[in-house]
């Protein structure tokens, strides 16, 4: 009998978390991205990345994501994919969705951002600081994101960096296992 | 409150279904995923697309999926996510994994399987049938996958496409929404 269900679920550290007042700032979205991308770490086990969705009609956070790979055994449920999940319907209301990410998205979720028609992705890490530390994103990015500027989203990169990049190295110092294709 | 938890969870007919008998075919899964497309349209309302994960050290098939988009409203779950998400942790058993998909894999599932570390992923239906009838697959598959042909990673293409051109066809047919990007 093959398995007919699995859940994606948020750890409660993250869940019970206080949300910033809407309408959130890009700023307070991104800081909010990066801190659970640093607590995942070291609260959960998890690979250091945090997302977080905003509605434009709003400017109210939609949904959380933190990446659940190690905790749940789905290699799936990178930051992104679990923020695009989560929000659900709510990426389809007028105006649009933001994504906030504390690192660029890999090929995976950048596709699912595809899919789920947001308007706008916003991240703080660079691809390449991913891969510094050994993370590989997959191929195929610069030509998604090219068909996705053509269509008109907007695709911003590097809005707080640094603090994101601390984020990273202070994962690559701790020696914890960077995760890969066929982990 | 931001939503804390999401399900992933296969329809009941489906849930139900019997499997063939360790070790399956090659064409035995095939037809299986791509009868999973067709029962998915006329039992569930949802996309023309089916995909089955099985484990190359015995045989046995470990994971079943279907789209599931416009169930759940969750962009994400696309027939071959939803297999790699239920399959989990059997992904990484030795002997590696092989995906049969009704369709070639849009980049987002591309990616998804990347990162699942399956082994040779076999498609009936091409890119071209899929987007010949108003589906985007998306940028970028081709660098991925060659790409993960560079790692080793068999990815075989038409097998029984005639068969799962015409679930295609009967969708389109039907007059059924073609969700895209933004949907």
């Amino acid at each position: 009998m093959a398995p007919t269900s699995a859940e994606i679920r948020l750890p409660e550290w993250l869940a019970q978390r206080p949300l910033p007042q809407a309408p959130a700032s890009d700023e307070a979205c991104m800081a909010l991205a990066i801190g659970l991308a640093r607590e995942n770490v070291a609260r959960s086990g998890g690979g250091p990345f945090g997302a977080v969705i905003r509605s434009e009609a709003d400017g109210g956070i939609v949904a959380l994501g933190v990446n659940l790979v190690p905790a749940s055994g789905n290699p799936v449920l990178h930051a992104e994919v679990v923020a695009i999940s989560l929000a659900g319907e709510a990426l389809a209301a007028p105006g649009g969705a933001t994504l906030f990410t504390s690192c660029e998205p890999c090929i995976m979720c950048l596709g699912a951002a595809h899919w789920a028609g947001v308007s706008r992705i916003v991240c703080a890490a660079l691809r390449e600081d991913a891969e510094a530390i050994g993370f590989n994103e997959g191929a195929g990015c610069v030509e998604l994101r090219a068909e996705m500027v053509g269509r008109g989203i907007l695709y911003e990169r590097g809005l707080m960096r640094a603090e994101a990049g601390d984020v990273l190295s202070a994962f690559a110092r701790s020696g914890a296992a960077i995760y890969g294709p066929g982990r």
